[in-house]
């Protein structure tokens, strides 16, 4: 079963994954700016776009564009442009 | 905005971006067996999983794992095997 879920109003959409070592989820983030939380560590990974980013505890903002990726600490939140709509994997755990 | 749509009875579900020079979705296959039809070009591209694909034309199955591409030609129907939920990408024209 895929699980499909909606936040932002529908401007970053997700679908879920089963069946892998750990949980998986692809999307899709709209252009925009959005503010995340984070309950348990993630590893993003940008598939198509650009995602500037600005981690926690980290004043400055990062570029990550096709093929690059991040973590982010569990209990946490982080801040997002979005420049152009842009497909992401999320790791969990 | 981010269009959803579902296949297969929820069991393919796929996500569009816009904005991009080509019609891009993302989707999600879960384990099972399909038979997709091709109005346009595609080139598909596994981003997590594996799928099995005879291609149109084709007497044999062919693996593609993550990473992995293939093309599908316009006015077509191919067949999948999906042995565990796969990611993939979907670029048009």
């Amino acid at each position: 079963m895929i699980t499909h879920n909606e936040y932002f109003n529908g401007n970053v959409q997700s679908l879920a994954l089963q069946g892998h070592d750990k949980p998986v989820t692809i999307g899709v983030m709209a252009k925009g700016e959005y503010e995340f939380g984070a309950d348990a560590p993630e590893l993003m990974q940008v598939v198509v776009g650009e995602l500037n980013v600005k981690l926690p505890g980290n004043s400055d903002w990062q570029s990550f564009k096709e093929g690059a990726e991040f973590h982010v600490p569990g209990d946490s939140k982080f801040q997002l442009q979005v420049p152009v709509d842009t497909a992401y994997l999320c790791f969990y755990g």
